[in-house]
Parts: C-alpha cells; structure tokens; sequence
C-alpha cells in the first residue's frame, strides 16, 4: 500500500499513528505529496480531486480517502475493533468524538490559510476568528472529558493528539496549555509512545 | 431523534433523504436552524463546536455528527448494510466515493463563501477557482462511472445527487448538464424518487 504524505499535514499524521499502533507501519510505503491552496497540481488531482492528504491506494489500485475512513480500513485490516469500538454506544460516541476532531482541524487549516497564506489585503477576521474559535470551543470540550483523555488508546486520543501537535506548529502562541491544563497532561502522557514523538510536526 | 436541519444544507439534505429511504423519517423531528461563517451562535456551539448542520441527537443526549457518520448510524438503525455494504471491497469503494462527494460539497460551500459571503475586495479568486475545480473535476469522475450511476440506491447516489442539487442551487450557471451527460441522466432518474423530491432546495 501506498500512502500519500506530508509531515505537516495533521491528517497524514493521524494515520502514520493508527498505522504504528496497529502494527502496519512496515506494510506502507510513504509517497512525499505537495498540496497547496489555490495552486494546482494536476498529477495528484487525477489521484484524488480533492488534492488532500492522505489518500491510502492499495496494491489493486483503489485508492482509499479521507483520513478516517483510511484508519477504519487499517483497523478492519489489524482484526477490527482496535483503535474504533466494533458495536455499541461508545461506538456512536467515538466516531462522532472523531468527527468534532477532524472539524477542529478543518478550521484550524482554514484559519491558517487566512492569516498566513491568503495575499495581503484580502483578510476577513470574522472567518478566522469564527473558525479559530471553533477548534478552542472544541478543546474546552475535551479538557472537560478526564474519561476520554485517559482510557486505553483509541482514534479520539490520537486525533486530539493531532489537533494539539497541530496547535504547537501553526499556532504557537495560543496558549492552550495555559487554558487547558487537562489536555497538557494528557499530551504530555501521549509524547511517551513512539508513535507521537517520532511523527511531531517539522519545526514551523 | 432530532435533526438540527436547514433546507439550504446539502448535508441535511442528505441525512434526510436516507432517512426516508431507510424508514426512519417518521422517528426524527427536524429543528429548523440557521448558522452563518463568521457569525457567532452561543447556543449551537454548545451542542456542537463546529456550529454545522446537521447534528442528530438522541434521545439519550447524544450528538452524532456528522453527516456521513449519521448516515451510518441510521443504516444501523434499519439493520445494516442498506446504503452502505457491510463488508468487502465495494464497503471502501463506497466510502471512498462518498468521501470524495463530501469533501466536493465542502469545497462547494468555500468556493460560495469566498464569491458571495464574503465582504467585497477581500477575494482570493485563484482559491475559489481552486475548490470549484476540485468539485467539477469530481463530477467528471463520476459521470465516466456508469455502474456507479446505474446500481442499486446506495449512499454514494444519495450524495452525488446533493451535490448536483447544490450545483443547482447555487451555481446554477455552471453548466454541468451539458458537460456532464451521463449525470444529466441520473439526476432525472433520481428525481423519480419521492424522497429526492421533497428535499428539493429552495429557489436560490
């Protein structure tokens, strides 16, 4: 398998995580992809129309996106139930936990894109403010979820770790810490496993 | 249940034509609700911090989000494997696919934002022309996909279906009838469906 990638992407970065943990890091080649708002790249639009990262294509040539679905597809492929509950309630509350997550980094991208990438001039605060302030809405919500931040690994824990990694590279003087000191512990509890250290973002 | 919903949302569109498909529509109340990018709305963000439409909440409390994990849940709910296959290599084709509609959608909605919400002399036009390619480039896939178009009803129907009625909607100058033919032809067959009908977006 195939797995298009760049170290600053957020999203590239969750499934390299669910890969390791799940034992699949060695069954994955890593292709190096450069995407950039509102530059074309018409090689990697015949991939993926979108033109995001990742996108996993597999050894018969379907290519597998977005990012959760590509880890959903890594767990089913380590035994099913690992890094998502297989049934259930928590399995509702995981996926949606997730979807809040991959939200958060949607607007942090977009809010980064207006302040730092957009031409001079052209800046709209209201749009960056409202999406900064959903990811910071976001992150009181899960400073105030101890069960969330401290049960055995699941793709909630290695989203929100993707979330705050992504907070430090772009974003560097948020202060989430500060705001939230719950996510700063289990941050720092998460900087224990390989797998967060070795895939924290290039310095910025 | 209840569906925070808006007739203008392509997403709630499609939450809600899979409900009926499913035989779930009489089990969810739709509460009408407004969001707007770069306006505030205290109440929503407390149900979710994205502040986007739609979220279903249960009867429990819980918020599932977001449209496609919604769209899971209530396939469950009607025994599984309905609109989206329960397991084999068609399961990720359909996910995929559906992944691809999604991020289309969303692409849709920022090429709109940037043209007609946001505040004049503060476009970027290589960005909106960005992500209104990534949506035409996607119809092109799927108007030279004829088993896609033909199949059974599945969640990839459904979505591609919202994003020619977005298309429609609010871009209803951009000529994808005559240049895409074969999506013509499922657009028409599609619209047969009662549940197609009713969801109709309003007169832009």
């Amino acid at each position: 398998m195939k797995l298009t990638f760049s170290p600053a992407s957020p999203f590239a970065r969750k499934v390299r995580i669910a890969a390791i943990e799940l034992g699949l890091i060695d069954k994955i080649e890593f292709v190096p992809t450069t995407v950039a708002p509102g530059q074309a790249n018409d090689e990697y639009s015949k991939i993926t129309p979108l033109k995001k990262l990742p996108v996993l294509i597999l050894d018969n040539g379907d290519v597998v996106l977005d990012s959760y679905v590509i880890v959903e597809y890594l767990d089913e492929l380590a035994g099913g139930g690992k890094l998502i509950p297989a049934s259930g309630p928590d399995r509702w509350r995981v996926k949606s936990d997730h979807s809040l997550l991959q939200g958060m980094l949607d607007s942090m991208l977009l809010c980064r894109y207006e302040r730092m990438v957009r031409p001079q001039g052209s800046q709209w605060p209201a749009w960056a403010d409202d999406h900064w302030n959903r990811a910071w809405v976001g992150m009181a919500r899960f400073n105030d979820k101890p069960d969330v931040l401290s049960r055995p690994l699941d793709i909630v824990q290695i989203a929100l770790a993707c979330v705050l990694g992504y907070a430090d590279f772009r974003f560097s003087d948020c202060g989430w810490r500060k705001a939230y000191p719950n996510l700063d512990a289990f941050h720092e509890r998460m900087l224990k496993r390989p797998s967060i250290q070795v895939s924290l973002p290039p310095k910025a």
